[in-house]
């Protein structure tokens, strides 16, 4: 047996889960058949968070008045905007193969493919550096991730120059002065407000009556009113019928209500969703069963096929890093035998637009549809002391509390910097807190998260500032 | 009976005591004898939020290489920066009139005097307006708060022109070029860092070893380390012998380590404490009970005398304005016979400088006098993937648990925006969060308080990304 455990993929759902194994004491491989750290770190969450400062600072310089302040000729240097950007994603990158290092894990650098063996598939792996090497492990994990799904048929195939995904997308060469964004899911509007933020022109299509779908429908609809304010346009409850390319640019034919449009743009930024990677592994063969893309688990990441398990984006929605690490965790802890907290941890999700978007737990719709009767709570930030001195009034939290149990159940927030703050509601809906307890909660002043005391002290109509 | 509760004094303690009883169906009247929101929103906590984030801002616009953004001639228009503070102060101070209106409370304008009455003291307001009225209510709660404590003898006294305090370094002039700052804790620290980002030269002194002295060693010796690089200047260990006005500015002599040493600066700001406003009230001829300027209090902020409370800052530390919220609502609930969260609540500290510093609960020094034993977790931003994304990596989380029973009972962090994250620390000491559940909860990835969760996997052995 050449490892105890060999895991496929080396995103953070992959590399965490590698780390906290050699912690348990097990002989740990990791495959990874590109860069360390996989998307998030390389192609995802990392730069466009990198990307995303850059155009807020810059969208910043704008209403430097209001604090009281001046400046001339604001400009970017917009390949020194990407630039840093990869250098973030190049400093994860090595800070993963450094841990790696530390971890004892040894890093094999190729594409695996899997083969029926025992107590675990066999490994081959195609090395980057030429050859084939096959490895043996008690465990098997995959953490192949996922990559952008695209509709070559209606012309939403990215070409690297008219049509993008998020690669794409993350290094241009200049600056579009017009975008069209096909998905307004997290990653469409992410890269909407930060080429918005920069100046250009950004219509974001929707095929779902409603923008940020997944999210409350309050907080759905706050948003769209925000972004317009920042000049972004939206086509909602519209199907695009094609993408094609013009001379110059691209034109997207869409149906809203039944009426034809067309849209015309520079470049158009294709975010539709996402498809598991569970091609060329072999998976068929083993009798590993997949659904629409992404391999089936039980409620420990095991797929059925002994020592087989899969974990993160492969696995399913929601398509989230932490969601990634944290099924990992759980199942090498599971794994090894020690206790380990459930899968059913409240997983929460953020938008890092401006104003930022953060949720967890149930939406108000959500709740009613399991027959919960709700408690609902609402403040605004623009009643929030540290708002106002801050300037930073947009947005409002919302918080959903069982109305049975006092329990909450979901909170849900737009704002500045709420993607920070969204960990005490996970916090709170973790520990199974009530009402009460959140009320005796005492947060510090003035802060913008008293705006969380005050959207729960709201639901039971004890609201302090409004 | 003209009232069922007079509340004296109008800061965030009082006015949200004035709310909650009205919420509770009480008849209520609030004294206030300058501005209504008291010291906090109209010469604290919130104007100097207001200055701070002007002063970020400014302090950015050094930095914007970085983000790969350029601006020519960056300037501050100095009275606009102080004009926005006041408006902010303004708007909040209105804020609470019409939340006094709407919940139906009686505002006394006039300075208040207690006189022996039952079943509590009888309110003799000298009105504003010119005369005297006498209210009698069921209960009186003394919410009169506090002021900068000066110490004439040795020159530690307002001038309002080179010697200030918060009040006039809230409204200064002009931009002082050269400043010290008598006292190192929350409110020195918070101007020495805001006249710093507008370019002045500060010299923060402290009498006690090191700066920041109620937080834990580990964040004051970071803080002092990160405001150096910032060009601040300290002197802790140092008393202060002596302050003398010079024909422009003024000097300082210190002694630190048995050597004397003269300062010379344009202004000096004495931020040396607090003493509660504890006189001219009657207090004497009704036998309440005061140490050290503040009123001593019960479980329920019972003063001995009947009907007769006292909350916030005139009954002493931590002098914090949800410190006082909470006291006054428990109080008032208590009260009123309803089921209230105790007073034990763990109370977060929070200092709005460059970095920010948030606390709560038990340092490591404070949790082993106890006798305690500890596990102690650290994580730095510095390797934390949203802080490098948003070149924001100065500072660190710091957890303290009981070892015994694996309860968080400390958590201290230092680093931007950590005053919006503490609350979620704060939830979790309320709910007598163990390491197991810290451990299980999901912290979004890419986010700052990421940090949170890895200094609680940190203090058992279990950190990720170090």
């Amino acid at each position: 047996m050449d490892f105890d455990v060999i895991i496929i993929g080396s995103g953070p759902g992959g590399y965490v889960t590698a780390i906290r194994a050699s912690q348990l004491g097990m002989k740990v491989a990791i495959v990874e058949r590109e860069n360390l750290g996989g998307i998030c770190l390389n192609w995802g969450c990392i730069p466009t968070k990198a990307l995303l400062k850059s155009g807020e600072v810059y969208e910043q310089l704008g209403h430097l008045g209001e604090y009281g302040l001046k400046v001339e000729k604001a400009s970017f240097d917009f390949a020194g905007v990407v630039q840093r950007s990869r250098k973030v994603a190049a400093q994860l990158n090595s800070g993963v193969g450094f841990l790696m290092k530390k971890h004892k894990i040894e890093v094999i650098e190729g594409t695996a493919k899997l083969e029926k063996g025992s107590p675990a598939p066999k490994v081959v792996v195609a090395l980057k550096a030429g050859g084939t090497r096959t490895v043996q492990a008690k465990h098997v994990i995959l953490a192949t991730g996922a990559r952008a799904r695209t509709i070559p048929a209606i012309g939403l195939e990215p070409d690297g120059e008219r049509v993008w995904t998020y690669r794409e997308a993350l290094t241009p060469k200049t600056c579009p002065k017009s975008l069209i964004v096909i998905g307004s899911g997290a990653i469409g509007i992410e890269f909407a407000s930060f080429y918005r933020a920069l100046g250009a022109d950004v219509t974001v299509i929707e095929a779902l009556p409603r923008i940020l779908p997944v999210e409350d429908e309050e907080v759905s609809k706050a948003a769209q009113k925000a972004y317009e304010k920042r000049g972004l346009t939206f086509r909602a409850g519209a199907s695009v019928k094609k993408l094609s390319k013009l001379k110059a640019g691209v034109s997207v034919e869409i149906e809203v209500a039944g009426k034809a449009e067309s849209l015309d743009a520079e470049v158009a930024i294709v975010a539709v969703g996402i498809v598991g990677n569970v091609e060329n592994l072999g998976l068929e063969a083993l009798g590993v069963k997949i659904d629409r893309t992404h391999v089936v688990t039980d409620s420990h990441c095991a797929t059925g096929v002994p020592g087989l398990y899969a974990i993160g984006d492969v696995a399913g929605p929601p398509w989230l890093a932490h969601k990634a690490s944290h099924e990992g965790v759980h199942c090498i802890e599971h794994i090894a035998g020690v206790p380990s907290s459930n899968l059913n941890s409240p997983i929460p999700g953020c938008t890092y637009s401006t104003p930022q978007i953060a949720s967890v737990g149930l939406t108000e719709a959500a709740a009613k549809e399991k027959g919960i009767a709700v408690k609902v709570g609402r403040f605004p930030f623009r009643v929030n002391g540290k708002a106002i001195a801050a300037g930073e009034t947009e947005g409002f939290v919302k918080t959903v509390f069982d109305a049975k149990t006092g329990a909450l159940i979901g909170a849900h927030m737009i704002g500045t910097e709420v993607t920070e703050m969204i960990q005490g509601f996970t916090v709170a809906i973790t520990l199974e807190a009530t009402e009460a307890e959140l009320h005796a909660t005492v947060f510090p002043h003035p802060t913008m998260s008293e705006a969380m005391h005050e959207a729960s002290l709201d639901a039971f109509g004890l609201v302090l500032h409004v």
